[in-house]
């Protein structure tokens, strides 16, 4: 029988009240600044342990973080606990059929993303001298392995990014989030089949077959059959008594530790597990959105911070800075990364302006760059300097790609964006009580003034676009658009809906504006402008509430077309 | 550096993973008859360790449970942030207000009812022989705080259990969980001192005292001051741009963390201080309900079901029973608060039926009796033996409260309820909006037909007692209730909203049925059979489906009359 002392108890408190508080302050500062706040959490680390503040005042250090098993162990758990769960939430985000609807385009531009920096990282980092290599891993695995966690992306990073910029719900945040998973799905295949090959237990050739038909045979079953039955049993639980949603929380720590279990079980690490479990439970209609971010909010404010925090309690940065490595590993995850996206989509035919934003999106690395890192690290196929290399690369990709990409949108040219809505495509008083039926309504009316295409195609096209993923934003907006073929030119039209219309925003508000946006099939890069510049104009305190109080369609359309007129952004070639 | 090795983690995802699973499982099942959950997670580990599996699969429970000194420090950790945050979410329910309006009465029962079981427990437990003391304790010592453990209560069992027989609402609910209330804050207190007295560093009298000041000052700085900086910050968060609720829960995360650390540096476990930041947490109205639900379901989904489940893994309970001392134990746990109940309810002039369920409430000792005992096993202070015992007493307790308080109503004399309702007192479309509305409307109804009273004088009561807790029932019912000087016979009043009135409701649902009750002054025990009688007709689908169909009052009226009279129950005296 073992039981911890209170020495232990109090140091172990101390540790995660100081890295959490300080996380959080450093995280919330940076994000402040634009900057993920996964700069702040990792600076943490770095700033109470070694790097820092074991060389100012190395008392201090050695009293917070002692080197005693049992007291690194409590930390490290805590840890552990973090970055699986980060690995379920961020599995949640995983929408399978979404990928699916948006088809080609997605996977065109996530494979080709994740393969052009993964051929240039092989082909650079295959010279890399001995000494980086961890002590368990040999020239093929360490350049494999590198050039992976170089090539995957950060799906909560870029989500985020294309969130604060008001774009996640145009076509191409769509598409760009499609490419995005299926780059992780890529990636982090590719990273089993490198672990495989590392595998301890004496390597031969019929383990790593064993490894990979494994967790091929695992993989598959969870994405087909598993998804179905996790969303049954979660049905059949909410159908009886049992306190809701204590039972499913419980129920989907279960799935990830159960997963999680059976990865590790079959060779390669338990996060792929969670990972799994965070899909299934995601892609179950029955796991509702709440219970989804009850978790995901408790693992956020908690866990996540004292796990990436930790990582600079166990490493010097200073000591371990390469500076030709940092280079080398941080010119690759990006610039690979970049030159990826840019292939990915051309060969998806993305328009111009749309192609560089989408090569500037594909660069960050984020948290997902240091977990492979740090199982890495623990599997010893890196060394301590590697590893920080890759922590760089990560936090600097990261930090650098919100600027690139809103500059990327800032350096289109100007439109007119005004002058796209016409003042009998103003509604002020919507009757619809849906949004389908406002949808309907907003069609109707700008229909009538398009004589070249049919009613019925262009509800079709926007009850479509609007099945794949909901445009409700947030502060009671909504944006149904879709591409047309035959369209000559961006049309838009607003409504207003006094009562508010339940659009299944974010933010749970109902919709009390609704802006519908068609362009024309060919010109994607023009759908970014609007829908960035009605979501600019929307986002103050005037606008919205001169537009509540406007008492005609005159008032509204004048307001309207002034402020967009203001707001606007227009792609490389002439207006249409 | 220190990394933990993937062996380390596949067992501790396994344990985890069983651990929480079975607990889960069996706790379900518990309570579906009626058995506290806790039963079922400490069963557990009684089922998964040395007691049982290592008894009939010695080679399953080794592999499972390794003694590795990492690998038991995984577990412990997680053990740890369950019971830790156990207690900040019981702090949640310490409303210190609401202690107050009840005033005397919880006072008088709360001191009373944890001091006669201390005493008793003192008495007998001081003649114990030697080998069950702990190795760091003595007689003194020992006595001290085996009286305490088994005097202290469960608040969350009898709020269960109240809430269960649907008198939670009722005075009598509201004066029993005050008392509960006072007596863990008592029962806490002492805990304290005992381990003043007890603490390892050299327990001088000097020591003691200043641990002793040092507590005393802390607590009350918490309960003053801290309550209000509390909301204060929390108010300042959220009126910031951060994402809510996820700074919230870092915020209180991090509260817990610091007044944890605080009392463990002192020398008091950190439990203390957790439910220290509970109680401030939980009286600071900035702190929304949601963030503390958010925690509270989280920690009880996952963390509390492993703590309680990690108990049996660490003790052999075949091999450390002792049928004299279990016997002993129980017999003071459930005797000595019985009788502390009973004179502790008669002391504060409770009805004479009321005294019955007031002892019989007092009974459980469920997770605070086994947090106690787990601490002074660490602590060296009991040895294995006494705290097998204490978990039985704690279960055993638990277990026997509910059947035995339901059937301490159930044997006062018949009342015939539905006589109480006038058919003047029915109205079928209320017309208030707010409950205050709806009190008053109602009230208005009753006076008519009471000369005795005034009008506005009833009002208030009930308003009153409204405002001390909320009187909304689940499933849309509202139970607003007095007790008036003058009143000569209860009398129940029905009002029905068609559109629903916010009660403020646990289930959020609005409320549509509102029941008036109006009783003597010194007849509480009434109370309680109407508000269950009421409770037990609509918790049923058909009484509230058939008023909602009801076209005129001579229907409504008809329809509760009958179904009071078949659900009624009386005290012991003669129906007035």
């Amino acid at each position: 029988m073992h039981y911890l002392n209170e020495e232990h108890l109090l140091v172990f408190l101390g540790q995660v009240l100081v890295l959490l508080t300080v996380a959080k302050v450093l995280g919330e500062l940076c994000q402040q600044r634009g900057i993920p706040a996964l700069a702040g959490e990792i600076f943490t680390g770095i700033l109470l342990g070694p790097t820092i503040l074991g060389r100012v005042f190395p008392g201090i250090e050695a009293r917070l973080f002692p080197h005693d098993i049992a007291q690194q162990t409590m930390l490290e758990t805590v840890s552990w606990f973090g970055v699986l769960f980060l690995l379920l939430a961020t599995g949640f985000e995983i929408s399978i059929s979404t990928v699916w609807k948006q088809g080609k385009a997605a996977l065109t531009m996530g494979v080709v993303g994740i393969v052009a920096p993964f051929i240039l990282g092989c082909v650079l980092f295959w010279w890399l001298p001995e000494r980086h290599w961890g002590e368990a891993s040999d020239r093929v695995t360490f350049t494999l392995f590198l050039a992976t966690a170089a090539s995957i992306s950060a799906i909560p990073v870029i989500a985020r990014i294309l969130h604060d910029l008001e774009i996640l719900k145009s076509d191409f945040g769509l598409t760009t989030l499609s490419a995005f998973i299926v780059n992780d799905v890529v990636g982090w295949l590719g990273f089993t089949m490198v672990l495989g090959l590392a595998h301890p237990h004496g390597a031969g050739a019929s383990e790593v077959a064993r490894i990979l038909f494994e967790i091929l045979l695992f993989g598959t079953v969870c994405m087909t059959v598993g998804s179905k039955v996790v969303g049954a049993i979660n049905g059949k639980l909410q159908a009886t008594n049992l306190p809701q949603p204590g039972t499913t929380l419980t129920f989907i720590c279960c799935l990830g530790l159960m997963c999680g279990t059976i990865t590790q079980w079959i060779g390669i690490h338990a996060i792929l597990g969670f990972f799994l479990a965070g899909i299934m439970a995601g892609n179950a209609p029955e796991v509702s959105e709440k219970t989804r971010q009850t978790i995901s909010q408790v693992i956020h404010a908690i866990f996540v911070p004292v796990f990436f925090a930790t990582i600079g309690i166990k490493i010097d940065f200073l000591a371990n800075v390469d500076f030709f490595l940092v280079l080398l590993v941080t010119a690759v995850a990006v610039g690979g990364k970049f030159i990826g996206g840019w292939i990915g989509a051309r060969v998806a035919g993305l328009s111009k302006p749309d192609i560089l934003s989408a090569a500037v999106a594909r660069i960050p690395g984020g948290a997902m760059e240091i977990v492979l890192g740090i199982l890495a690290l623990e599997l010893q196929l890196i060394s301590d300097d590697v590893f920080v290399a890759l922590v760089f690369a990560a936090i600097a990709s990261s930090v650098a790609a919100g600027p690139l990409l809103a500059w990327s949108i800032r350096r289109r040219k100007r439109l007119d964006i005004g002058q796209l809505l016409s003042r009998d495509a103003v509604v002020l008083e919507m009757g619809s009580e849906t949004r389908w039926d406002a949808i309907q309504e907003l069609c109707r009316r700008v229909a009538a003034a398009l004589p070249e295409l049919d009613q019925k195609a262009i509800e079709k096209a926007v009850r479509a676009r609007e099945e794949i993923m909901g445009t409700g934003l947030e502060r009671g907006v909504a944006v149904p658009h879709a591409r047309l073929k035959g369209l000559e030119s961006p049309v838009v039209a607003f409504g207003r809906s006094r009562v508010g219309i339940d659009w299944d925003a974010r933010d749970g508000l109902p919709t009390r504006f609704v802006f519908l946006i068609l362009t024309p099939e060919d010109e994607q890069g023009i759908q970014v402008q609007i829908l960035a510049a009605i979501a600019r104009i929307m986002s103050g305190a005037e606008v919205p509430a001169r537009l509540i109080a406007a008492q005609n369609e005159d008032e509204a359309f004048g307001l309207l077309n002034e402020a967009l007129n203001l707001g606007g952004l227009v792609p490389n070639r002439a207006p249409a």
